[in-house]
């Protein structure tokens, strides 16, 4: 076995969610290790997380900048960092460590806007890390499976998407009774957009993942349903994708009963497919004039895609953290193939980009600018 | 038994389609006779459509106007007419035989434009006929059960609603095959509107019927995908209805796969629902932070307006013809209570009248306005 | 059109409640017209329940010897007589109408003992009447495609064989309330046989009619759940077939949220095929080493034999009625080919005939008769 | 955090499946790390495999017994020994590591006969070691959810259970072709015996897990469809319990089509549910005479015992290796307790024991008994 990577991370202390995910994520396939970490927004908490965690003292920060310059000075630094903090504390840490020449992997949404993105994107195309955008669902390996059977061309010339990122969560005014996860996340301060921002980029990037399209204009009406709240927690989308495709998006946070509905449905002039995030390991695929077929992760027809990444024969389901542990699986071998000087294979490639962070982030100021403006069709 | 009810059909003979479900659906209650016809666009064609279904001669008329002359010289006239041809030709017969007080039941969507609309809501108030259009899908039980759900307030203020027809069977250019049903429903002249007057008119109203509420603006972009076709084949709609709830429409006949995939999602602050026509015995209704419930037609819970539209014990199917036939139900009950001088029961009521149909007219209208002016928000 | 066939009914009668199916079932296609009747189990409720569905006076009869003895007296008697009585009065009169050369349509199961049904087959063979036995759940569409699927060997040797009929409305001892239906069916001395003659009889036809294989032994294991009761309302059977297929019947009534869950589920050595009564538009099919298939009624590769028995495009639901009435199309069809001294086409031979109603009566027996001693393989 | 478990591993190297899962599994929580291994059937594949896994070369051990020898020896010897070779393996490798007071993980079947189990737990309580048998299914958190229906009384008295494991992957013989899973487990000497083995004894221990029911007796049909298999590829029983339930237990390895379609269904008389372990985070709750309710892992009313073995919120799905990660989170936490002093929490016991192992041995042995002497009721 090749030596572990080693990693540190910035956010994912105490309290936090989805800290405890990238760490599953990171080491499931016994890849990565975590060596060191400044893991919360205050140095108190951020070194008793550390502490949770078995993370050696000398290697507990206290701050990002401190764990910035306490690695840079060590001959075993971390490889990587994991930025797993609220949107507003993702730019500086992210463009920071990857000045400095640490790979970086980034919870999304990438930025608050899009000028932070170009120059992100310059800081990284300048040092020449490894820069992962944690669009996690786009690890699912039927997510593999359906880009590509649009690639290859079975689905024919796209015509029609549908996709939609519905959940119930905050369908009450849940951020006034204290809860942590609800409170970041509507103050627009911290998390810059509300659901466009959360899950409409997530659908915006599962749709660019699976089709490749490109939007090329599109008219969206956001909108906020729980009386005191000041951010949106619903919107919905009109696409229109270069070369003449057309799409709805929606997305919301108070769809009541609903939890983390994400699904995608592409037609094309051959066939059709569809998706569901919260039943992964089955993906419809309709050729036309003929039954659906119901793929099943790592059954018949699944691919060499999916089969990359799949861990579990077919009829074992795999979940989430799996999904996860796939965008980690491709950094680490980026890292790797780096290091040895290798172009990364083609599994290790497939994970979202700065570039796919950077698109993300035009989209949710164009959804928002449109809304805005009153629902008017605006240039992507 | 009271005397069955005794009627006549135009339109609906040799190889068109809805005919015969209307007339299995009259008849399903053993409520209704077919005793009279002007079955199709030809005299030669009408005369043998209507040997074919054993109409006796005298009244086996060769076009609508000698049906109307005809069986209003009798003394056993027809009690009410059914009227099935392409839209272009429902106006004028529906005016003219309402307008000499004969009950009429008319296909979707009403007629081609408001005015002729508003003509014959005039004609219809005037007469005092009853007079239904078959938006055949709000006939389904669990449709009924669905309005209960939001009128009776059980998912508190709507917010949200997301409903779509689709269908794949135009996906190719079948109307240049010369498929009947294609061909008819592709032309403009014939149809008026092609998607958004076919399915998207059904979508509309099953909305307006399970919510109640009343669209105030809309935002549109039709398309029309199949080379060479001159209407459209596909839309998605933006709403926005009086009181703050939103809502995305979409139609399509170009999504390869789907058959009559008509779906409604209802999102109130307390609670959701979910239907779908292909499978239509079943509604999920799921209260704010509890899980989901599966009511089924005639079981726990499905309550008295689905038992009143129901023929069979739970676990065995309805189906398209049963929901067909509730709209008759309400019909013949309405042409008996007036017959009566009775107030028609809450049941007989139920059906699309005039007024539905006029609706549904003036939303296709906007729909193809707001698109052909590049997608803008317009009043609906 | 041709003149409509003519049939009387037996049973059926105020409370009933299969008996108004029959009707729906039987006039569906506007191809046979109820004249006669002898609706109820006493002459009063006979004559009112006919006043109810506006029968003629002189066809109005207060018994079935009436009945039988005034059609046959007429030159415009029934074609057929369709007998929907409690079990304990299935064999009387379809022995006597059958001797008298009227066509008879009966419920299942067909009569209370193997001597009874050979008595019947006898003046059936004598008498040459068409003669059918209502097991109505071989007129779905997609239960003739899953024959075809494994007639054609499309599914290679068929290895295993999964049925279940799962009802939970006796789950309570409904019959001490009153209610009629749980009344009859749990008294042995009118049912003759609880779980097992209600409901795994058609389980067992199920079987027949889609394998076409011969069950050779059996083991059952039934039971009676609730307190009070003095029939069984639960049976578990295994099977084995002639050839060395082998399989597992289960039946009950006491299955609590379950509605008439009739699902059966072949496994052959090149392909799978499930299919389930609650949903019947829906037939999968997986061919070995490849991924599942969803055949939708009149949909892709549906086949000509669900083609047959359709009424709908796809995507319409059809259901129990429907089905129903392919029963009593099929034996319009024969009565018609009789009549014109022609040999029936496919379709309309394809209807449940006095030997599957006397293989099902066998069935009922041998399943008491292995359970009752304590569980033990028997021939079938 | 409190320092890792340690452990080493016997099986699970190259070319073996389960013992990756078992890895990933044991570290999900970063609670245990692997140290040493006797990872292979010889010590040339042992070592290469332990190579492989980065195992330091004084842990790397050629043989299992070296490995007993080499633990027993140092101070930090391992905690536990997770044994995950092929059935034939089992007994020896258990029975000394516990005898020498490690900790033992163990696959199931535990063993090849009850003989062997009985010693086997003997010697566990004698040394007093955790001991867990991997009935890794028993990990899923709605598993403990569906329990604690029955436990609590939800669904009153339990009257009937289906369970049922289904695969279609030794529809053929694949065991010719050399692949080694089908080697194994299809050869009598190294698996003992083959679905009711394999699969079967994990329907056995889901009955048990929920219902907590004991088994009185049974009568099985098993069987082998395939030619030239020396061993059982499917087997249906039928069960009765103490006071009075029944149930149905079918297994099957040639089943096309099926992957792992373990499912159960429990009926008592107030109320049922049903669960999948494909789609392992739904459960159905069915109470009498209301709508079914889907509980979702984590969602409204999953309740406690789910959310302990839970790590993701609802809608996120957690799968296979999630389950089996509670399976060793159990044992991590009895190990932590016992070496405090402290007794276990509630989760920490709920693992697969001894005794389960045991159970399930017997179960095994029965049917097979049964079986083999033409399918007759003998006590379990």
């Amino acid at each position: 076995m090749t030596k572990p990577i080693t990693y540190g991370m910035i956010g994912g202390g105490q309290g936090a969610f989805i800290g405890a995910v990238h760490r599953m994520a990171a080491s499931l396939d016994h890849q990565a290790r975590l060596v060191a970490g400044a893991l919360s927004s205050t140095p108190e908490k951020s070194l008793a997380s550390g502490r949770d965690l078995g993370l050696p003292d000398d290697r507990n920060y206290p701050t990002w900048q401190a764990m910035l310059e306490g690695e840079q000075a060590r001959p075993d630094r971390i490889d990587f960092v994991s930025i797993v903090t609220p949107n507003h504390a993702h730019f500086e840490p992210a463009n920071a460590f990857a000045a400095a020449g640490f790979h970086v992997v980034l919870d999304k949404p990438m930025v608050l806007n899009s000028g932070q993105a170009a120059t992100l994107a310059a800081t990284v195309a300048k040092s020449g890390v490894v820069f992962a955008v944690t669009y996690n669902y786009t690890g699912y390996p039927l997510v593999k499976k359906a880009a590509d059977l649009v690639r290859s061309g079975t689905l024919g010339v796209v015509r029609k998407v549908f996709v939609e990122y519905h959940q119930g969560w905050l369908a009450t005014p849940l951020e006034a009774t204290g809860q942590k996860q609800a409170g970041w996340r509507t103050d627009p301060k911290r998390a810059g957009a509300g659901a466009v921002g959360d899950i409409g980029s997530h659908a915006e990037n599962l749709v660019a993942t699976i089709t490749g399209l490109e939007i090329e204009s599109l008219c969206a009406d956001a909108a906020t349903f729980v009386p005191g709240r000041t951010i949106d927690d619903d919107a919905a989308v009109l696409l229109r994708f270069k070369g003449g495709a057309k799409g709805v998006l929606t997305c919301s946070q108070v769809c009541v009963g609903e939890e983390n509905n994400l699904s995608i449905r592409v037609y094309g002039s051959e066939g059709a497919l569809a998706w569901r995030q919260e039943n992964p390991n089955e993906l419809w695929h309709t050729p036309r004039d003929q039954p659906r077929r119901l793929i099943t992760r790592a059954g018949a027809d699944a691919g060499p895609q999916a089969a990359a990444a799949t861990r579990l024969p077919s009829g074992h389901p795999e979940g989430f953290i799996e999904a996860f542990a796939n965008v980690y699986r491709g950094v680490i071998g980026a890292i790797r193939a780096k290091r040895e000087g290798r172009t990364p294979d083609g599994l290790a490639t497939q994970f979202p980009t700065v570039h796919d962070g950077a698109r993300g982030v035009r989209f949710i100021e164009r959804v928002l600018e449109s809304s805005a403006r009153g629902g008017v069709w605006i240039p992507a």
